[in-house]
Parts: C-alpha cells; sequence; structure tokens
C-alpha cells in the first residue's frame, strides 16, 4: 500500500474534521494500518476554510502534518483557492462541481462530481454529503472497505441513521467507478 | 499566557474527540488564539483508549504531537493506567471518579470530580459529559471564555440542544471554582 497523505478542506458545517476521523479510525480499527489525523488553525482559520490533515499508512507515521497532500478534497471555492496550490504532482484532486469553479492548473488528476447535488435528489439531507464523498475516495482510489467506514459509522450516529449514511457512502462509490481510477 | 499541551483521553463515544475540537476552535476563533489539535491512531488503538492531542498557544506550534501534556484528562481506567505516566511534573490531572480509581503516583495535581454523576443529575443526558468536562478546565485554567466555546458549539448543534450544552459547561465551570486554581 502507498502512503495516502490527504488533505480534506472545506467549510465549518460540511463535515470535513468527522469524515477525516472516521476515515481514520476505520483504517486502524477494520483494517490494521495506522493512521494520524490532525486539524491547524493558526490566524488565517477565521478566515472560514476548515482543513483536516489525515496520513494514512502500513508503517509508524513520524511527522503528522501534510504539507503536499497526494490526496486534496476541496469542498468550497475558498478552500480550492487557497489548497489548491500545495497538491503533490500527480495527486489527486476531488472537487464537487455546486460549490468550487475550477480555473487553476495544477499538475494531478482533477475529479469533478455533483456530490452535494447527487445526495441532495437521492437522500432529500445534504448532512451526508460528507459520508458521499468517503464514498467517492473508497471508489477511486481503495483506500478502505466501505464495510469498514460504515462499521465507524455504526458506532457514532443513532441506528436510524445508518441507513441513510449507508446509502450516502455507496453513491460515493457508484460515481467513482466509471472514472476507473481504483 | 503559558502553552497548553493537551490530552484528552477515553472510550469512543465519551466525546473525546469532539470536546477537542470544540475548545482548539473556540481559542483560535474567538481568542485570537492558534490551536493544533490531532489523533494518532496505531496498534494500540484497537485496545479501546481514545486519545486526542491539542496544543492552544500565543505563538505559531512547530511540532504538533504533545509528548508530555501539562494537562492531561482520563475519563476511563484504561485512559488513566494507560497515559497518567506521562504527565509533565507539575501538571493538572483530571480524572472522573466514577471511572477512574486512581492509585498510581504521579507528579502533578490530581483533581478528581464526579462529573458524569453531576450530569447525569442535573441534566439526565450523559451526552454533554464532554462538555462539562470543558466547562472544569475553563473554570480550572482559564484557557478560554465560556462563551467562547458556546459560541462553538452553536455551530454545530441544533438550536433546542444549545440550552442542554450551556448548563454542562456551566455545571462544570461551577465545580471548578471552589478548587481555586484558575
Amino acid at each position: 500500500m502507498e502512503k495516502f497523505r490527504m488533505v480534506f478542506s472545506g467549510a465549518g458545517g460540511q463535515g470535513v474534521i468527522t469524515a477525516a476521523v472516521i476515515l481514520a479510525e476505520a483504517a486502524v480499527i477494520h483494517e490494521g494500518l495506522i493512521a494520524v489525523q490532525s486539524q491547524s488553525y493558526g490566524p488565517e482559520a477565521r478566515g472560514g476554510a476548515t482543513r483536516s490533515d489525515i496520513i494514512i499508512s502500513e508503517h509508524p507515521i513520524l511527522f503528522p502534518k501534510v504539507t503536499q497532500p497526494n490526496v486534496l478534497v476541496c469542498l468550497t471555492q475558498e478552500a480550492y483557492d487557497k489548497f489548491s496550490p500545495i497538491i503533490r504532482p500527480g495527486g489527486l484532486l476531488l472537487t464537487d462541481d455546486r460549490y468550487v469553479k475550477l480555473g487553476k492548473k495544477v499538475d494531478a488528476k482533477q475529479v469533478e462530481l455533483p456530490m452535494y447535488q447527487t445526495v441532495q435528489d437521492a437522500i432529500g439531507n445534504p448532512v451526508v454529503f460528507n459520508i458521499c464523498m468517503l464514498g467517492v475516495l473508497i471508489g477511486l482510489l481503495g483506500l478502505v472497505k466501505a464495510e469498514s467506514v460504515l462499521a465507524v459509522i455504526s458506532t457514532r450516529v443513532q441506528e436510524k441513521y445508518v441507513e441513510m449514511n449507508r446509502k450516502a457512502l455507496e453513491l460515493g462509490v457508484s460515481m467513482a467507478e466509471p472514472l476507473g481510477l481504483g
């Protein structure tokens, strides 16, 4: 397995940090991997872009911050404008077409998907937008199994919400499949 | 302001990570401080003790992990047994008397409080136990203002739950006051 150095970015309320924590727990508890997940906040955090770093590896992780992600997710225009310059050449940049207008030249595979709209149409509740995003990453990269993510979610939400999360996760996986990067 | 290097530890479901994220956001967004908040998971994470690190400072933070916390919170026996040896000499160790039986000699101020029971008796819902714990830390250390924490909570929970969180936070602050460490 390669080492995944990821940055999830967006705005408060989009569930960026929650998605990062769930992914890290899934990797560690259910797949025997090692993970570090962090948030750094400086004066710029008052601007508005939320950023969460996750590293997943088979080996101990010495430095927990990500300087050049090979996976970058940007869920708002502000996050895209701010963080797209840091992507590692050849990395993967995932954006949502409702929130981000692409415009920068980046040396990366750019994947733009209607995650928000798909969740809204199929489930009617944008609260699981972040879980759909995790599904896309799983479908694109095979990071962890969808069942591992769902097992973590099941410990965190009331039982009546598990099915909605499962659906969002599966939507994400199925949106990624035709892209054939996995 | 001194630099606070904190470790919150407990079990999944006690809201340890959420409390750390809320505190970091309160410090940065409402108090102009700098914060880093992280989770590291290794093979030992499958054992059960959840650990979340938070550093709050007025100055840029170069290394985001905490090796020797000057503030250590242990909300389960397993977390106490595992992490109490790493406390910085002279630091503060906060435990809940329902979950942790003290027994180790540590070179620290030990504060043992009935946070869980107080929340259960006064509010009847243990879900805000973690917010009461934040209230205690605020009361003991004056880390940030209670209003700053509440402002962050207000952006994260539905309006109908804000009052319950406010009450839990105030309970924590009032439990700390007689101890006079602030």
